[in-house]
């Protein structure tokens, strides 16, 4: 529980590898990095270019860690949302620091790939 | 191109059937309604209760309104994001007015259904 | 606490008073009701015209409320920022709905008005 | 105009001065650090301890950038919302990024502190 968390929601595509490991505690976690680039209208040459490009690193746990892991690759177009923090960490060439986003949720952009959704008995009960 | 759009992101499950017609103009549109329902947790019964629920019209256009035709339909979990309005309207018993949303983006919410993505080698290429 | 509540953020002004009240706890409770219009740009008479607008119905608790109350009136211009559902109830010409906002946190727009901040001793130390 | 821009909405302190300088193309810009902190409920010690935090460089431009050098100081808590990116720019000691906020709306956060609007008479007219 916590207060004045920020949330946040991209569109965009996973950069990295989808890695998985299990936590200390026995949490399944699944990371990757995603880029959500914007397109920018240029009047003079009446094109579409490239603009600014905002970079996450995107944590999952547990259930959507699974998912995530058993569904998701480098290149695919996704949609995430969640709380997002500044995490600072030491390198060998100094203090580095990285946009972190802890999942609530993903999903793949459906408008720019083909999904199926496998449909499981339990949700065909009525969404009450 | 507009000045204060308002953006929302919300977290649910269609709770109409997806209908879908062409407009006038020859552009392709589908809609649904979205019901995200909080859950609260009782710290007397120990238990998560139902809480609020915000239902929004989700209005899709173009590519978007193909592929959410061809892929989800009643009771699927998704994440959905776009600008949100009032949309005002007269019935035979008084004024109305609905909560929409005109999608930006829309997925399947990865940590309560099974997908698949269908991957098209145009994807396979270096995201760069 | 709650699981799978909707953020939202809006910039508008007031167009109700701002009315105020004690429930029946002894909290202090103060609402208003914002309308959010967007501006958008007519290629053809170049010029800018009235959009679509989102109306919230914007809900203040305690120490916000009272602050609100004190500082707020209508017309003004403000950004709010909290947690959105549909209200529903009965009126005497059939069911209503209204969209509403707890609101997490609220400020005058800068851009649109002028404001003097009172500052407090006790934010005058470090901001840690 | 842009597609795919990512938008976020943060509330914290600004924990630097407030910039201001004109741009080459005469436009006025300013710009200041915001530290978001999140605040956690610890249940085996029942008090409220820090969390994580998100730093963000808000810049701000034109008649936004004027009422925030003339209103705004480090310590202040504010609300901001806009647009984000990530900045990547080399120093001596190797690339680094900053998270960055082009800011659209800003206002001091009415519940930590004292504010005095001072209404126009253009503001008083009706907002229809």
């Amino acid at each position: 529980m916590a207060w004045n968390e920020t949330k946040l929601t991209a569109t965009g595509r996973i950069i990295t590898d989808v890695k998985t490991r299990t936590l200390p505690d026995g949490t399944l976690y699944a990371d990757f990095t995603l880029a959500a680039n914007e397109r920018r209208y240029d009047p003079d040459t009446k094109e579409w270019v490239a603009g600014k490009s905002l970079y996450l690193r995107v944590k999952c746990y547990r259930k959507l860690a699974e998912k995530v892991a058993a569904t998701l690759t480098v290149r695919d177009p996704v949609m995430v949302t969640g709380r997002v923090y500044t995490d600072k960490y030491e390198t060998d060439s100094g203090p580095r620091s990285d946009l972190t986003l802890d999942a609530k949720c993903i999903g793949p952009d459906l408008s720019l790939c083909d999904v199926v959704i496998e449909r499981k008995p339990s949700l065909l009960e009525p969404a009450a």
